[in-house]
Formats: structure tokens, sequence, C-alpha cells
């Protein structure tokens, strides 16, 4: 794999009183903010905020869109009509890029949260319903999901710009996918190691498995996880990590 | 007075399972859709289809925002600080520009809803803003108001442009206020009569006040309530009594 | 089959300003209310009068716990943690009881509304999570739910009282489940038919399937939907029906 | 004054995957924990542990009702018309009540929260509704407020237990009311202060107002803050100071 790379994570995660990762802190290291957008977490004031200091900071603007689910922070699966989400979708892509807009800016990708997420690499229905919603709003936004996944396919079926993406502190499987995190080991928590995962990523495109054999990880973008304590040492480690073997950190989607 | 005149209504504030008023059946009268944008009604299916059926129609988009208060649809005042109504005013506008534009068309006014209206018309901060909000968003959004209220004031001052609304369906009081709900014929509830006073305003600018007198009335938006029984019957008879007096129905923006 | 019949339906599933189903005309004809808790749909003052009216009429007052979904109605299935589970079904509960006790009477059964009710049939772990609430809150409270279902077998293993239940308008199969609404026919909207149907579970405890075969129906409680267009003309002719053949019509619960 | 005094304060103010204060540290302090109960803060989940800790270390549970405002916490005023706060407030009580019951105990106690607390101490309509709530809920139930406010008056006009309240880390002015927390000096953060101050106010009744003037502040509870930073290092100190003193602490209502 030659070529840059990019670093996102999730941002704007707070609601009203309540706080939730080091916003400030990430913006400092990442190039793409994955900010929430209300649904899942997030409420207006808080994306305003994000969206001004990425803009400030030079990190690109993506809408984090998830199910509508305070409650379970989108980390709960939720049995909702395609037609529906794909409305929900739309709103909240929306109202983040009205955000971005006043900032200077605008939203430059889309990547779905938690349950959502694992939904859309998973089911056709879910995979679709974002894959409408993206060609609807911007057929031009990126879509950031695991390669080889249900979103991944339909997106680029409908001509729409995959974005491949890494899981900075997760372990794979020998075929390539994700560790379930029910596993113990499934979860790494050492900078220094998951630095040096990324850097292999972001060199060769390949991480070594939990049974130790080397697989391909396809990835454009790496995620170092927002809310997990030492996250903010993590995403530092894993910047330096780069910096230090000079490889080219930079944004999938940024304005001109 | 002269020139045209446009008639507004409230629409998609149903919110899921739940529907209230004849979207359809206004659809086909009114000249612009105040469109709720899922913070006291309608969510984003409604919204979706709504403006999807308005663009079908002609009829011109608007933002209808409110406090976030499904549990009272928006009536009840809520003191929440400038700086976050701000962010909530841009959060709805962008949430409904996204329908507006995948239907081909896009938002093209703003108008507050319910207790946020009554507070803006009264008070410097929701006043303020709103008109923060709109400045932001796109300083071209014209803004619904009644004349002579703090809105109006603060939006002209801003350099906003301001359309002065007037109430089909509503007493007013000698020196131009709207009567209180409170008083036994406040709100007018027979067809012909509403449709010969706003007949009276659009063609004279004034109205024959609850005291008998004759006060003017600044209108150049007409707005017709979409919520209580004989709405539709109500809207009916404006758009007749108009057309039959060769007065122009005409919205106030549109699109090109 | 012998002995009473009891007609159950859902009530106060308005929210806010809107509203569902004719809950006083409903109350004239069942006996066993169950009231909607504030998650799917219902809120406190709805909840407040609805008891109140309940217990003026002598209907009994169930639960009708959801899941907390008021955009879907309680309609889409939630991947909720069942200790999450058992936490909002207790909320609930304690919720309605308030209402119950100040209107005079108290919480007498619980019935899952929607997705949930579907998942607690099919599912263990939703069927667990309802039966460690009820049995934490009041173990003394019946459960109604679906003859044979994962719930029923719960419920009955940890002591609690099962109320099987039919549907007056559903089709069912050869095999005694209901026909997927999915399939033409498998809702009735004919009141005499369906009185007709109840009836025979009420005296034979069995049903015409959709095949011509007779199949057994455990009913100790009809179900009546209280938010079709014709529902209170299909709940009167049942309860007609009912009081025509001398079958005794009794709630499963009630006070002293 | 003579007598016990007990130290309340807010407890269960997360709300799913967001974190407030230190409940488990505050409950090894307190007497009497005013438990969130879903409407500005709490879910079911947080509500049912915390009430399970709360009765484990022998410490009185009190609903602690707000607005219905997880977006602004509860601390922004919302005009809801008396009938549907007494609803709301009604509501919370059950809803927690079920959670005490389910631990072992019940709720013995109600306070306002945020907004609710202010708006009831100042105008007849809320505290009006929480007196309402409160009798019909159950009238041996105590209501925490400060001395001297409309829901004390109300309350004892009603019947009702009115438990005074001082504050432990907020300055009064020269007449007993608390200074604004616009002006500087408002609030305490200096752990001994606050203890030294509590212990005035628990053994003589008193507190040194901002211009240096002796005022008699009537607390049978002193309320500690959770949710600012240093708030069990103060409530400790709080705690530490009353025992040296030997002054009794001791709830002001408990389970036999």
């Amino acid at each position: 794999m030659s070529g840059a790379i990019d670093v996102n994570a999730d941002l704007g995660e707070g609601f009203g009183v309540w706080t939730l990762g080091d916003d400030t802190g990430l913006l400092e290291v990442i190039t793409s903010a994955n900010i929430a957008c209300g649904f899942h977490a997030g409420d207006p004031t808080i994306m305003r905020r994000v969206c001004g200091e990425a803009v400030l900071r030079g990190v690109t603007i993506g809408a984090q869109v998830g199910y509508r689910d305070l409650a379970g922070f989108g980390r709960r699966a939720i049995e909702i009509a395609p037609a529906d989400l794909t409305a929900e979708v739309i709103y909240q892509i929306g109202a983040l890029d009205a955000f971005a807009r006043v900032a200077g800016d605008r939203v430059r990708y889309v990547k779905p949260h938690g349950a959502l997420y694992n939904a859309a690499v998973a089911s056709a229905g879910p995979a679709g319903a974002i894959v409408e919603a993206v060609s609807l709003y911007d057929a031009s936004l990126p879509v950031v999901t695991l390669a080889g996944g249900e979103l991944a396919r339909q997106a680029a079926a409908a001509g729409l710009t995959v974005v491949p993406e890494a899981f900075a502190d997760r372990t794979y499987t020998a075929d390539g996918r994700l560790l379930s995190r029910l596993v113990p080991g499934a979860v790494l928590d050492n900078p220094s190691e998951i630095a040096a995962r990324v850097l292999q990523m972001a060199i060769s495109g390949t991480a070594v498995a939990v049974d130790g054999t080397v697989v391909e990880v396809a990835a454009r973008s790496v995620c170092v996880h927002g809310d997990t304590p030492g996250a903010l040492a993590i995403a530092r480690a894993v910047r330096a990590a780069l910096a230090a073997a000079s490889v080219t950190l930079a944004p999938f989607a940024a304005g001109p």
C-alpha cells in the first residue's frame, strides 16, 4: 500500500451537560472528525462548537450518523424500516452540514456509528438506506466503512466513493475481520503497540492477526477511539509513529 | 397596500404514528408551507414527504423552527440560553434544508413556531438568537413574524428581510395586536367571515378590531391554521375569496 | 373452554397534542385497559386521565410496557440488554401504578406492546427481562401474552400468572399461530365476522384457521385493537355478541 | 437550633453512557440521596443501581423530580401548565418508588431539581403543582425546599411536612436568601470553609451573610453538590466536621 493515511475519531459525543472524550485534544491529532449529529449523541451547541474547532485546526468534518437512541448511545440495533432510516440519515447529515457551513467548511464524508455501523456492514437493509441517503443528499460524499462489508459493496455499486477503514486498537482474525469484543485481547490498549500496528497498516496494508498470520487490512483511514481511557495518548502515539516513519498523514477528503 | 399576498400554514406537524392536520389538502390551497423540523413536531420521514409534496405543487418551503419540546408541541416557553437557541435553530434549518434540496428546492424562509414565535415577538433574547441563526446560516432567508415585534425589529436591524404576517382567524385589538386567546371571540371559525377579513387585509392592509375601529394590519403573508377543525375549509374559503377579488396570490419567496 | 372472558384493548396511546384511538368509547366496552406508560406512547397527563376514567368505569388497569421509542411507536425491535430492559419495564410499571393508585386502584397486570410483545413471544432475552421485572415489582401481577410463547413459558416457570390472549381481528394458521400481517386476509375488519370469531373462542376455545381447519385458541382475554378505523364498532360488536350468548364478560384481574 | 442534621446530595444524574458525579463516593457520606427520575437526568438502569446502593448503605431515598429536559439538564424553566406538571411529578415519583421498593425500601421524600426547584420557591403555579402531586401520591412524604419560599408555604398549608434546606456551598444575603450565582463569591469551593459553615448552620441555625451580618438559616437538611469538581472532598469535610463536633447526622425521613 502506498499513499497517505488518514486518522479519524468520533467527536462531539456529549449531550447537554454530559461530556464524553477529549474533543479538543483529539483535534490536535486526527485528520478527520466523525461528528455526532444529535441522534445517538451530540446536541446543536456541541455540534456548532466542534465544527468550529475542526475548521480552525484544518480537520475534515464528517457526519457520524447513528440510530435515534440517546439512551443507548446508538449501540443497540433498531429494526427501523429502510425508508425511515434513509430519512433519518439525510436529517442528520443536513443538520451537521449547517454547522459545518456556518464554520466555513462543509460535511465531507459520512460514517455510521455504533450499531448502525455494524448493521450496515452486515445487512442489506441498513446499508441500502445509508447509500440512498448519501446518494440523494450529495453523491460526491465518501462513505467510511469496513472493507468487504455490505455497505462498502452497495456504496461502490451506487457509484459512491468508499473509504476503507481499519481500527487501530482492534485485533483481526485470520480472515481479516474484527475479533469479537467478547474475546479477551480483542481490544488493545497499549499505545506503542497500537501505534506499531497502525504503522504496519499504513505502510504495508497488513496486520498480524490473532493467530499470528499476516492479513491484508485495506485502510485509507484508521479509526482511533475517543471515548476510552487513554484514548488521547493512543491517538498521539499513532500520530507520532506515522510522522517518525514519514508516512503522509492526510485526510481522504478535504476542501479546496 | 398593494401587490400580492401569500397564504402560509403549518405543515408536517405529526410525529411517528401520530398525525395532525391535513397536509395534502392544505398544499392545494397555500403558497408557503411552514414545515416542522423535528423539535416540536415532525420527523425525518414526514419532513421528506411534505417537502416532496410541496415541491410537486409549487409551494414554497419554510423552516418552522420550534423549541425542543415534543411533549408540549413547542407551546411552552423554555428559558433556553440564546446561544443554545441559535444552535437549535441552525440545526433545524439545516435538517429541513436537506429534505428541501433532496426534493429539488431549498428552504426559502424561517418562521418560529408556538411559544418561540411569541417569545421572539416579545423578548430580545429569543429574537436575537433567531436572527443570529438565520444570519449565520443564510442571510438571504426572510423571517416571517408579526409586524412591530422584537423579532421584526432585530431582523431588520441585522439586514434580514422581514415578512410581516397577519392571522386569518384571530381578532385584533384597537392597537393592532392579537386579542388574547383567553378572551371569547379571539379566535374565529366561520370560513366566510375569515375569508372576508383576509380580503380586507390583502386589499386595504386593515382589519376591524374587537372594538369596531379599523386598525392597520401589515401583512405580506396571511397565516391559516392547519390543526383546527375546519382548517381546510377556512383555507379554501380564504383562497377563493382572494381569487374572486383578483388579488394576486403569490409566495413572498420562491426559486428561480 | 368454560368460564368468563375478558376483553382488553390498548389505551392512552396519544402523546402530548397527538391523539390515537377513542379511549373513552373503548372504556365503555372493554374490561381491561392496557394503558401506555410513556415509552412508546402515553404521557403523564394522558396516563392520569385514562386511569381515572378506567376506575370510574370499573375497567381493570394494566401496564402496557414498550420499548423506549416514541418515534417508532414501539413497533421496532431494539436489541437492548436484558438488564436494561428489566429496569425499563419496572420504571414503566411504577409510573403507571402511581396514577392507578391516585385514581383509587392499582396496576393489576402487565402486557408488553408492539415489537416488545413479539420479541417476548419469540426470544428468551426479552421474555426473561419482563419476567424478572414483574417478579421484582410484584410477583402477583399476571402477564398477558400469547399462549405457547417464550414469555408464557418463562413466566409460568417463574411462578407468575399467565393470562393467555387471543386476537379478535387476526387470522390464525393451522398450527395456532397468528398469520403474518403481510399475508392478505391476516387482519379482519368486519365487525360481525370478528364478533362471531370471538364468540367461538370464548365458548369453545377454538378458531377456524386460514386453511379451514379448527385450531385450539387458548384465551382468557381477547384483544381488540383501538387504533384502527372502526375499532370501536368492532369492540362493540364483540361485546354485544358475548352478551347475547350469555358469555360472562369479566376481567381476569380486579380489585376487591 | 437543636437536634440532628441531614446531608443530602443529587445522585443518579447520568444518562445512558454518560456519567455525572461520584454516586458511590457520595453514598458513603450523605444521609439522604436525591435520585434523579429520568426527566432531567437518570435512566431506569441508573435508578435501579443507585436505589440498590442507597439501601445497602442505609441512605434514605428521595425523588429528585425535574422538568422533562434532558438536553438542558432541567436547568431551564419551562412554562408547563400546572396540571401537566402535577402529572409529570407523580410519574417521576412512581417510577423511582418502583426501584426503591425493588431495593427493599421506598421513596421517603420529594425534592425538586434545578429550574423546577427555583420555580417552586418563587411561583405559585409550580409550587402548587408539586404540592398536589405529593398530596395525591402520598401525603406523608416530606418536601425538601428553601425555607420561606412558595413551595414551603403551600406545602405547609396543604398539611405536608416541609424540610427546610440550606446549601453548604452557597453564600447568603443579609435577608437570608441565596446570593445569585452571577455574583463572584456566590459559590464556595473550599472544603474546610464550607464544612465550618455547615457546622454553624447545624449548631446555631445561622450563617454569616455576604455583608458580614449573621442571618438565620433554617435547615433540617444541608445540600452538598455532587456534580462540581471536589464535590466528594467537600462532602467528606462536611461530614467530618459534623462528626468532630458531635452533631447528630441523621436523615429526616427513614424506614422502620
